[in-house]
Order: structure tokens, then sequence, then C-alpha cells
């Protein structure tokens, strides 16, 4: 799946700090006892002490829990208000009032890049070490905030990484414009290019996703397509997006951001879901308060790749969200009726190692090989960890430790044994 | 509403300690600018300066919002496994096998004073002021947990007042001796009788009922009632309810607690909630994951008190709960779709001022006379906090600092204006 990244990963890590840290008793779900993690040039080396020869830097983690870097697969940098005087909620209700309100009163906002630094401030003290955010492109901001949001990922390259989706919020038909619009922002750095509703926004699914899907074999990028349409609407659309996966040879290279229609219990999904797992194409939900969370287990077992996203954090179009992806694994968890610590971990891969995987990176996963990236929580498993979502203790990227209080213990060391020195 | 509450309030306001207390510069809501309270022996005085001649405590509060004393109008405190080691979920599914599962693992958990001043610890430094606490008491249980429980609430009763229901867990007729138990829980101090799903949990809600609103009436106490039962079992119940609060007089003693069959949008619910407003029988509502909230548009516009509860905090019935009120009014508000400041307000109210009321309490509020119960937040509205749920800056309660960092910055004025000294 992470071949034909274009951005993302392979790139970043060439401009991205890479470090050596040796993490001291730490705990890792399903090690008995607590031990060591050892990242050389930014890579996990090894789950347990270092050689004898170590000499850089390590933390005493007191049995601190190690995670994987969080992820959040379903962002949207551009929109945030985090960081800004509250602002009380203005728009109607539905969805075409929401775009509309966005539209006239995103011009009195700050700039774009101090709000999103903002929100990735308090994404890099949370843990999340990849991030993938959808952000605006229409004929009245053209590709500001794409700009915008790339300078910033770029500021924040070695402490999270950040992939943009090109993202035509107001539809493409809809707009004319966008499509050459969506087109430059490719050619600015966005990694993937984006949809929105093909039927129920643009009004022809057929066309809006020839340009979408056009775009994405020029651009050779992968693709994230908002779909909120339920019922027949919506499923008809996951076929279309299915199929043009298929022809085109994509597999692995899409993702269907909320996609509300499989989420319902209506028995036409299941064909849908199979198909999916077959062209590996990836399920990104944001466990929201008014639709059953997607059917997990099911998608689980098929080997669909499910992410989880804030979607939006304090915007023009909710004031809920918070950064925390630990907290909104609780919250995909709790939407679920999850009681049993199984159960409750599966969230907490969606929010680490399975959503990476959505995102087309194999290599989150704390084991030899896996990228640097750890997060450390005061828990003493994952399902406590997810239900009480403690402030972070350490955040790692690509073994340089980031964020968290525990990062001030560091120290150098000479030896790893001061006998063997 | 207040009059007739045997315990609580007016017999705790005995025992607890009033203080006297200037909290200088704060936010309230519906007031442009920052303001002062102050409280003289337990009570609100005055919303603004203190009298010249002021010589008590005072603290700064940095234009903090304050937030009358938080309210938790349906908790388990005996149930709950705070501060113990995380210990994975074991019961099986539905409600027999959550009771079952209950009774077996119970006999190992730690004594019931030790968890509950855990947690009540955790209410009070989250600004909780005033606590409803269901108490189990079976055959096998006894009033061993009724007892420890009021022991500590005896221990907490400067810094949180707590009332506790007198439960039926394993029901009354299902579980010969109750009835007898549940009166002489009554006798060492419970102050209501509670109830659980009369037809559904045990088989006939007639003979449940007589028995409790007979302990209701013999003790003088008000009564609170679990109803899990749902479609025209629940709402035939709720009728039940209603009409033996009428007929023994009981008007605005009597909660309802979950009362899911009046949460799921059927018409037939609409006659119930005027009755339920007639006799001002409060309806509990702990934001569950599975079930719509209550109508909470409607219950405000006929005048039913509706409180907010935690129920269970990481027990044997669910890992999820954390003991903060706020939160809590945030997962309501979030639950019920709201965005816009005014919905999310009334939340927080339910978690205030309105859940007071619904517990009988009238004199929660911030404004003169009201209760010197104080919680402090940085935040720059109601919804703001509710979103955001911050750490409390400063818990006051009956005047008397008990919680928060704030708290640390109490000085002694010897006058109110040195010149005038």
């Amino acid at each position: 799946m992470e071949s034909g990244r274009r951005h993302g990963a392979l790139e970043r890590s060439t401009i991205a700090a890479l470090g050596d840290l040796w993490l001291r008793d730490v705990r890792i779900a399903g090690s008995p006892a607590p031990t060591d993690i050892v990242i050389e040039r930014g890579r996990i080396a090894s789950v347990g002490p270092p050689p004898a020869e170590w000499r850089a830097e390590a933390i005493d983690c007191h049995a601190h829990l190690a995670l994987p870097g969080l992820v959040d697969g379903h962002a949207h940098l551009d929109k945030t208000l985090w960081g800004q005087p509250w602002r009380p909620h203005s728009a109607g209700a539905g969805l075409p009032a929401l775009i509309e309100n966005e539209r006239e009163a995103r011009v009195e906002l700050a700039p774009v890049v101090e709000r999103a630094a903002a929100l990735l401030e308090a994404y890099v003290a949370n843990g999340t070490t990849l991030l993938r955010t959808h952000v605006d492109v229409d004929p009245e901001n053209g590709l500001r905030a794409v700009e915008g949001v790339l300078e910033v990922a770029a500021r924040f390259a070695d402490r999270i990484e950040v992939e943009v989706v090109a993202f035509p919020q107001s539809g493409i038909l809809a707009a004319p414009g966008t499509e050459r619009l969506l087109d430059a922002a490719l050619r600015a750095g966005a990694s993937l290019v984006g949809g929105l509703d093909p039927a129920g926004v643009d009004g022809d699914a057929a066309a809006h996703l020839a340009i979408v899907f056009g775009l994405a074999e020029r651009h050779g990028c992968g693709i994230d397509i908002h779909l909120h349409d339920r019922g027949p609407l919506g499923r008809g659309q996951v076929g279309l997006v299915i199929e043009r996966t298929r022809a085109l040879g994509l597999a692995g290279r899409v993702t269907m951001s909320h996609a509300f229609c499989l989420c319902d219990g209506e028995p036409e999904v299941e064909p849908l879901l199979e198909e999916l797992a077959e062209q590996r194409i990836g399920l990104a939900t944001v466990a929201p308060a008014h639709t059953s969370p997607p059917p997990l287990e099911r998608l689980f077992e098929l080997g669909v790749p499910v992410c989880l996203g804030q979607d939006g954090v304090r915007d023009l179009w909710s004031p809920w969200g918070d950064a925390d992806m630990l907290s909104r694994a609780g919250q995909l968890a709790w939407r679920a009726g999850y009681r049993r610590d199984a159960d409750i971990e599966r969230c907490v891969e969606i929010a680490t190692t399975q959503g990476a995987l959505a995102l087309g990176v194999d290599d989150l996963r704390l084991s030899p090989g896996g990228r640097g990236d750890v997060a450390l929580v005061p828990a003493s498993c994952r399902a406590e960890a997810a239900v009480a979502h403690p402030p972070r203790a350490l955040v790692v990227k690509n073994g340089v430790p980031v964020a968290g209080s525990l990062r001030s213990s560091a120290t150098r060391c000479d030896t790893r044994d001061p006998t063997s020195a």
C-alpha cells in the first residue's frame, strides 16, 4: 500500500531529523513486563536493551505505556479557530448552510498559518505523529489555504508528518474553476486529491468522479473522498468509487471519508465492504455523535483499513474537537458501546497502526523496523489509555523527543553500563 | 420543592463549615464585564464588590468564569473502582448479566469507603458540590454499602454535599428481604428510597411501586426510580409513578432516572411529559452512548427539572466515566447535536442550577442568597467551559475554598481598601 506515495513518509523522512534514543522501562501491549525501546536513525532498532556500546540519549520512562505515534486520518487544519477567542457557532442547520456560512465568515479569520500552527502544536503535545488534512480549494479561496497549510506542515516536519488533500469544499461542478485549482494544488505540493458528495453536493456523480480520478491518474496521487450521502444514493457512489479504483489500478490509494451510508446497518452494505477490502480502500471515521460508528468488527475481519479523525476542531462548522486522538479513540469505543479491553484496544489501533495503514503507511508499529514515533502515557494498558486519555508524558517523532514532561529527563549516555566504559 | 428534605441541604449545612470569601474579578454568565462575588457565612451576599469594612479572605480570580457548583444527580459511589488498579470488564451483555457479574465480583473489591473516598476526591477537584448517589441494598450486601457511603459522605461534608438513595439493585420482590433492608437503610441515614424497573426487573410494577411509595410515606423521604424499560412497558410505569406521586401528594419529591422510554421520540410521550411537569417529577439523564438524550428543549419549555449524572464511574458495569460533570455536560450537548452557545449552555445549567432543582435544591445559583458553591474555570463563557472542560482553577463549597490552584493565592484582607484602614 505504501508504494507510490508521492509525498509523505518517504519524501518527508529525508527532511525530518532522525534521532537515536533509548527509552528505558516502558510497557508495551502484549509484553508481560516493562522493557526498553531503542531507536536508531529514526527507526526502532530493538524492543529490549540497546547494545553495550550505546552512547546516545536515554530517557527513563518509569513504566509508562508506549503507544505508536497517534494518527489523525481526517482533519481540516485550515478551518480551525484553535487558539483564537471563542466564537459562538453561527451557521444554520444542514450541509449547504454550513458550507455557505463558512464561505461568508472565513474572510474575517486570522491567517491560516497562525490557526493551523496553533492546532498542530496541540496535536504534537497529544502525541500525534501523522496527520492527513483536507484543505479547502475553491474559486474564492484559490490556493491560499493549501499554501498556508503546506507552509505550516514544512515548519512542523520534524514533529509531525502532515499530508494535504486538495479538497473541493464547494464542489467541483458546482464551483467552476475548481478542477483547474485542484490541479494547481497538486502541483503546489498537495499529496492527494479530494472529493465531496459527488451526487449530493455536486449533482453528477459520474462527472465529479471522472475529474477526481482523472487528476489522481495525471498526478499519480491518492484520493480521499468525503461522502455524507446516505442510503441508496450513498451506496451507489461507494460502488462507483470501487469501480473506478479497480479500473484504474488504484487499489490501496483511495480513502472514503465518513461514508455514513456504510454505518446505518443496512444489509446491502455487506457486498460493498467486501469490495472495499479487495481494493484496499480505506475508511475514515470521525466517531460522530449523530451516526453509528462503522461496522468495526466486520471491517477488521475483512481487512478494510480504518482510520479515525477529529474532523474540524473548533471551527465554523462545530465547536467540538480537541486534537487529542487518544480521547477520540475513547469516543469511538464509547459510541460503539464497547466495554471490554479487546474492543476498546481495537479503537486505539485505529488511532495508531491501523489508522496509518489506512493512509498507506505500513511502518507505524512498536517493533524493529517501525518508525521511531512513540507516545507515552501513564496507563497500565491501551484500554485504560483510551478511557482515561491522560496527558502524554513523552512524544517521540523519528527518535527525537518533541513533547512531554519526561523530555526534560533525557540524559546523554556515554555508555550503556558504566562498568563497561 | 425544597420543603421536606429530610437530609441533605438543611441538615448538612448545620454541620458543614460556612466561610466568608471575596472572589475578585470573575466572569459571570450574563454579566458584560468581570465582577466580584462576595460570600458571607456560606451564602452569596452580593455580586459586586464587598462592603468597605470587608476583613475576610479574598482571592484574585483573574477573570476566570464562575459557575455554580457542579451537580451529579445520578452516581453510584459504592460501585466505583476509581483509584484501584485497572480491571478489565468481565460482564456479559444485558442488564441481568451485569447485575449478576457485579454480585459475584464485588466481594473481591477494596472496601467501599476506600473506593468511594477516592472518587469523591476527584468529584471535589472537578468542582462538584452536590451529588446524589444510589447505593446498593440487597440481602447479600445488607447495609454494608450504605453505611460505608454514609461514613465517607460525613467525612466529605465540608467539601461536597452527598445524598444517598437506598437502591434495590437486585430488585425488591426478586430479592426477598430487600424491603426490610431499604427500611433499615432509611433509618440509618439514606435520604431517599430507590426503585429499579418495577416491571422489567421485578416483574410486578404495582407491587414494587407500592413498597417504594409506602417506604417514602413512612419515612417522609423522596423517591428516585431507575427505569430502563422502553416502549409501552416503560411508559406504563412512568404513568404509574405519576399517578402515585399525585395520589400521595409527593409533587417535587420524585425523580425518574434514565427513563429511556421518554427519549425514543415516540409521540405517546408528550402527555407524560406534561404530567411530569405538573407533578414536578425530575428526570435524571446520564447522556448515554446508546440512547438519544431526553427531549431537552421540550422538558425545559414544560419546566420538568432535569439533572445529569455520571452513573457508574469505572466500575464492574462499565469502564467509562470520569467524575467531571463539566465534561459530562459537554457530552450531553454533543450527543444532543448542539453547536450553538445557547444550546450548550442549557446543558451546563442541567449540570448546575437546573440539576440541583431536580434534586429539590433551589438555592444553587450565583446571585444573592445562593449557596456559596462556586467552580472557576479558564473560559470566556459557559459554552466554551463545557466544550473545553479545562481543570477547575478554584472550587468553593459554602464559601470555603476546597480545591484548585487559585486556592493558594487566597489572602487575608484586613480591609477592602488600604486607605480606609
